[in-house]
């Protein structure tokens, strides 16, 4: 592997830039038209233009990317998150050009990209996953027989879904039925695919994660994250290692995740997620993210190890060189995504032009930033413009840490969703870990708009 | 302790402020007039100009600084470095006042102030030394026999000098006698003290030097530092741990730093500086510097301590809250002065206004910096801008990730040492690491003026 194409834009374009560097590779970004004079293309050793501002034209077009990495002379391709990465048509348009694609084998991104054979395989690894339907439910059998033995309330899933979407709830067996006529025609219309599944709920649940590192062969854990404080399903603060978290729990998870990863010969990154409820003090899995994720560098800072600097160098020899007794856990690490939106306008994505972008400093604090002064934050993509990153000793020192780090931050030019986020910091159930993953949206004034 | 005044200036005085932060501490910036709208200022709590411009009618002025914790209801000094911090008769005037003082006691400040007498207490506690005088030269005995004894080239050092300052080279018997006059002449009217003493001069040595942390009681060691990168006697990048150390050196010169402390009831960050002999394997003392060091960040960052904030808990509660078994190293870590100079202009200070300041990012990327977008670099002060400190796993890879991340920086209003720190980081003699501490002035066109 010598010229690596970065098939994204905004901080992680930046993040895999800087990893491909320190391994002396070569950096193409391709990047849509608006994106030619970003923070990313500044860095980058070539910027290769894909097509238009939506990213249906550039980003998500996988001809256009293919074309760039051969027009450019790229021996391999970095998805990021989003866009291709969970794209397994893609991934094996990649491997059938002999080029290097940065993520695990197609075959694996399908079986974990479909969720009812997703579920499937995590309970043939042993991994707890929660009462429910076994795949997807046949069309033609009466569900009420099942759903009655899993209990209400349950949730109606699409198989084809994934990271909360496609998912309904049922309070009462009188609206199965109708639901799940609803939710069958919602799955066609969005994802092309009508099978649903069910799946026991869990109210006040945490979402916790193992983050995995494959060969194909050897299966290793970074340990696992606490991502529960989400606004409409979108993490916005992320946590390692995952806390009060009883040490059996851990284990298990930790664990099952190597085993289900093994089992499909993972090789690369990737991410099990986790329902936790702490009332009855156990996991269940949600669903496989087969790429990076935005939270990892949570791990990084517990571990030490960077995390996309393993991924390529295990895509470009084909062998994992970590053990998992090379993986030492210390301390303790918060990551705050940083939205350009108006909390004042019910967080409504803010365009502008950065004017001042200060970032806090000193022990513990990084910073992953896709942006700079004079940056354009255009309307056309998700609202992250930077991650702040934190660590410290213990989780109250990183609290701490937390609140000097994010009290520093100055940015000008647009609006953003730091005041939410330093609410949230300060909130008691934080402190003490009684939060959940609807904490923000159920507890009244948090998101500014009753206050 | 409640209320900390921070007597200093810079990124010293942003790193202080964020530690006691991080503490619950009030803070209380005394600042310059020049100062009193810098970045410091701006994080701190309150600000209290103390006097004008030049050092002595502010930041020298211990009257002055008194009178600011007072008059704002401190109940702590922190010195920094440089300025009043290893001034004993300051501490003693704080400490009478009835306020904590953020720093071992005046009598360890003034024993180690003393070099001649410093090296004596060395000795007593098993530290090696080079040969040289028993404590100060005798005015009245002829210095020949003994000189003799330790042979030539040597140094005549001023008693109360420190830090490079007061040193004279004697290469040949017949310039002794008048070089010992001269060095007198200039030690009574550079320090007020004629007293001068002799040691054995060592070429091609490295600066290694010793963190140490203690109670008065118990001392614990934070592993070594190598300082040999400088400019006229001027650190210029600094790394932990000390490369290429061998493990009985290393051995040596951390237990023998520890009882250097021990015998003389340290309290408080201090740092043990050796010449480090590569040739003969051999390591002896320079120095013992009573304060927090600049470079002390590349010790946090491989130790994961935050420093500062267990100099303000030693001083606030009396107690040393580590052992030597907490104390845990991972990794390499370097750390790059960026200074406000032209390399154009020999190295002039460079004062101006930032029009853009980007830092570097990512993982093990920190940034110390005592300037932001629109600061005011003055010429009264020294030119230190910010600190880049990069963290890895070995040294070959931190070297890789400083370069990437030098390279990111971006500094507009003010010309800077980086392209000199990017030069000297490329030399084959850093990698190797085959230099020593004239490396950077003894190599020819590294400082540009015959390139």
């Amino acid at each position: 592997m010598e010229r690596l194409l970065i098939a994204n834009r905004g901080e992680i374009a930046v993040r895999v830039i800087r990893a491909a560097r320190e391994l002396g590779l070569q950096t193409v970004l391709a990047a849509s038209e608006p994106d030619a004079d970003s923070y990313a293309a500044s860095l980058a050793d070539t910027v290769h233009v894909v097509g238009p501002a939506p990213a249906a034209k550039s980003y998500l077009d996988g001809a256009a990317m293919l074309a760039a990495a051969e027009a450019s002379g790229c021996d391999a391709i970095h998805p990021g998150y989003g866009f291709l990465s969970e794209n397994a048509r893609f991934a094996r348009f990649v491997l059938d050009a002999g080029i290097t694609w940065v993520g695990p084998s197609p075959e694996a991104i399908e079986l974990m990209g479909n969720k009812s054979r997703a579920r499937q395989a995590a309970q043939d690894a042993g991994v707890p996953t929660l009462p429910g339907s076994d795949g997807a439910l046949d069309p033609d059998v009466d569900p009420l027989p099942l759903a009655r033995e899993i209990g209400y309330p349950l949730v109606v899933k699409a198989s084809a879904g994934g990271g909360g979407r496609g998912i309904r709830l049922v309070t009462e067996e009188g609206d199965l039925v109708q639901t799940l006529d609803v939710a069958r025609a919602e799955a066609q219309a969005a994802f092309g695919d009508p099978a649903v599944y069910l799946e026991q709920f869990v109210s006040h649940a945490r979402h916790v994660e193992v983050q995995i590192l494959g060969d194909g062969e050897r299966v290793i854990h970074l340990g696992d994250r606490d991502c529960s404080l989400q606004r409409r399903q979108q993490k916005i603060i992320e946590e390692a290692p995952a806390p009060s978290l009883p040490d059996a729990v851990r284990d298990t998870i930790r664990a099952s995740s190597i085993e289900l990863g093994r089992q499909c010969g993972y090789a690369g990154l990737g991410t099990v997620e986790f329902l936790y409820d702490p009332a009855r003090e156990q996991a269940a899995f949600i669903e496989m993210n087969t790429r990076l994720q935005v939270e990892h560098p949570v791990t990084e800072m517990v571990t030490g190890v960077d995390l996309i600097r393993e991924q390529l160098l295990v895509a470009s020899t084909g062998r994992l060189r970590l053990h998992q007794e090379d993986i030492a856990f210390r301390g303790h690490a918060f990551e705050f995504r940083i939205n350009a939106e108006d909390p004042s306008q019910g967080f409504m994505p803010s365009p502008g032009t950065l004017s001042r972008v200060d970032w806090p400093g000193g022990p513990g604090v990084r910073i992953d930033s896709g942006v700079v002064l004079g940056s354009a934050v255009a309307p056309f993509y998700d609202s992250l413009l930077a991650k702040l990153v934190v660590w410290d000793e213990t989780r109250t020192e990183a609290i701490r840490r937390s609140a000097r780090a994010l009290a520093e931050v100055q940015i000008d030019g647009v609006k953003t969703t730091l005041p939410l986020l330093s609410t949230v910091l300060h909130r008691p159930e934080v402190r003490d870990v009684t939060h959940h993953s609807k904490f923000i949206e159920s507890t009244p004034g948090l998101l500014g708009d009753d206050a």
